[in-house]
């Protein structure tokens, strides 16, 4: 099973990027599952029913979420109407919304799993042991699972790859915006990367407009950001594969596009 | 002029990295100027005077620091001693040892400059601030200007390298210990890369031994943390062009060793 | 001199606090020079050119900020246009209004000066080098000098009164909206306190709304505060008696008033 | 029922001041529950077996842990043995000791249980949600119900006073090591104040010595700090009365003793 999964969406940049894209990306890869964090997808702000259903039309299948998942206050009234839509599932109980899904390809399962990290970011519940009590309910439907950990530290995530190594298919982390350059599968088949980086703009900081941002380290003044709609985009994701017999990763590839770095048709 | 640039040696595992293939590095890349970042030389935490020897008499010219400088007591004693020992610059002022150093290569200078970020990390001075300083003093000297940015978090690393745009032949990041694959040439001339990651070992937590670094997220309980001697080695680098007429850079390309994949004579 | 101080004014109840029980504690307590805290007087969220005016009006002499200075867009309007408004001195160079102030009283002069905390704070310039910086240029002027101190740890406030102490006459602390009892007169001459409190709501959580606070902490979810305007009032102060011929303070009196007990005329 | 807390005891200069003032506070208040935080008890850091005997030698019933619960390495072979020391309850399932004890006190019950914070410490479980987990175990055996809550911003403290208003009969705050004014009854019958204070040193900042925090704060640079065991001492608390037929809070007054106003016997 071929999965595309493409790293925190920013904004109309972000969404223009998959758009254009995305048909260049199925032909080259072939993916089977496409799973993207949405978590920014509007405005850089969280993420409407609108572009939610935009994402789903493009070909993207299920959508994972962040720490940025209630900034729309519309998300409370359809967060739960969409199978397909989770985010990180160690809010506590009550939450709206779920934190992991189970997406059906031909004969086969794929859950995913949306969890957030605690360190660098407001305190929710341990994720580490959230990702057991969830493991212990799906793993008698599948042993093909994608976790999305949304996290800062590097320590973190490192620790939760190791973790869940042999436990899971794939770690990929979200929400530093930057992808980083250690995907490796880990020793007992599972494929991690700390980071897969994020589509939408390339010339902005963390895809805001970059000048506030410096005013903001500069200055201390409160600054108003925006997504920066004039650069140049960028797109970041990983392709993994997993053995339908074991559930454990065969393979994990970096991707990144940018205007000037394009898929050749 | 070509820089090799190491990214946060770790212990004994980053300094028999280092030791094993600097040469094949040195024959494959042929760099001018070798810098490392040593905060975690020692065990993980900090340097000794002689682990700062070896390290130079391995062929590394500058080594800068990080958050752990002060780790090992002793480094009070030394740090003023050698020129090329650099901490990060926005330390206050009184702060032992120095934050910038120029090193000639042929009729050429290179800068360094470290600077230490503030976000996630202890109150210092303004490292924005304090850079423009140091490229006032230093730029009728020098067009060639290297900046190691320790720091944490991705929108401030940003942040330096769109400020510094134009201004330095080079931003690289440290810390995270965990190389990003956002290697460019900004659009003023300016090379960037949000981390260039670790040498050390290839199976820990950024270089310590991953159980108890799990432990720590699972129980909150203090823990020990060692650095992981049993695993194999990574080795994390970036090598830098500089046109010497302009002070820009030309480019700048990852390095990834590991146990694995490593340089073939 | 007699100096009252009054803890971050928060919103209309607070503002309301005030003109209600001025008079009252004038008669009582004969204050000669009246500084408030004045960070959160508009809706909780900075303030504004007529809360400053009416809050002027009621007596106020002095009023000085912290890190909610900036909430109101309007302050970058009018923040130069009043001598007596402070906001925290330690702001990098460049920031609009000023750090300190003095204020004539008959043939004496009182200098205020604002700093912030760093500490769980957003990372500005360092607050005891800034003091540092003032003493040097109002010691001539004259001794008596009060520091309000905005900072949440009351390690750094400590830390401040400590350094301090024989340096100023009086440190009071403000910021986190609770009254400490450790108010006291250090070796050296300082007054001290690590929290005024605050002059708003009672029934409050540091004078907003407690419903969504504490929901907050509950659900993890965004919430809008509001101040608390249904519940009772209370008004948190301090009384300090300077030495005019040493600039030593000689008594330091905690105020606390509240519907149920406020000073019978 | 009439209790006695004392807030954390600092050091050798915290059990001095017990030991010399606990029967002079015996007599003049008749308490007949006294609980302590011990959490700072061994030179500042966690507690030892031996100094935690000391301390129920001199009448202590019940010790309340925090944050530094674990700072000596002793502690896991003796938190078990003991009934009635307790840790922060929301330490992850599974952590060693317990979170709450209930005391026998002639024909009654008191239970008492330790809560930490989460806002600027470690992430551990949510207090709010484990405190009503609790309650709903304990509250068939007793309505008298005590709580220590370990937390550093007033914010949170005040959101856990105002949630447990009625359900328990007091909520005190531990861990500022400052004294806080704001003592009251809530509305709907619980005890509240937002911090007892400490036990130990008065000359110092929060019990350690003043030269090195102070440093601290102005160089950045790593420093030992130890207990002032130089100066003065002081010792805070607070009394409460509870109504043993319904279990909530008739009285909390607040006690700070130093050494020039010690009671005279
Ligand atoms: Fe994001
Ligand atoms: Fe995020
Ligand atoms: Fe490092
Ligand atoms: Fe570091
Ligand atoms: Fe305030
Ligand atoms: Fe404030
Ligand atoms: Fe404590
Ligand atoms: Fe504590």
């Amino acid at each position: 099973m071929r999965i595309l999964f493409l790293g925190d969406i920013v904004g109309s940049p972000g969404r223009n990027a998959i758009a254009e894209n995305i048909n260049k990306i199925k032909q080259k890869f072939r993916p089977q599952i496409i799973v993207a964090n949405g978590e920014n997808a509007a405005g850089g702000r969280g993420i409407t029913e609108k572009i939610l259903k935009d994402l789903m039309n493009l070909g993207i299948h299920v959508v994972t979420m962040g720490n940025h998942t209630w900034d729309q206050k519309d998300i409370y009234q359809f967060i739960d109407h969409f199978p397909h839509l989770i985010r990180p599932a160690n809010y506590p109980s009550g939450t709206p919304g779920k934190g992991y899904t189970i997406i059906n390809f031909n004969a086969h399962k794929l859950a995913i799993i949306n969890l957030q990290g605690r360190t660098f970011l407001p305190a929710i519940d341990c994720p580490f042991r959230k990702v057991e009590e969830i493991l212990e309910e799906i793993r008698k439907e599948t042993a093909n699972i994608l976790v999305d950990f949304h996290a800062e530290a590097t320590s973190e995530k490192q620790a939760m790859g190791w973790f869940l190594d042999g436990k899971v298919s794939a770690v990929v982390g979200t929400h530093t915006h930057v992808q980083t350059a250690d995907e490796r599968i880990l020793p007992k088949g599972t494929a991690y990367i700390t980071d897969v980086g994020m589509v939408g703009p390339y010339d902005g900081i963390l895809g805001m407009k970059k000048e506030e941002v410096i005013e903001k380290f500069i200055t201390a003044l409160p600054q108003r950001f925006e997504v920066d709609k004039l650069g140049r985009w960028q797109l970041n994701a990983v392709i993994i594969d997993i053995d339908l017999v074991t559930g454990k990763a065969k393979r994990i590839e970096r991707i990144h596009l940018n205007q000037e770095k394009s898929i050749v048709e």
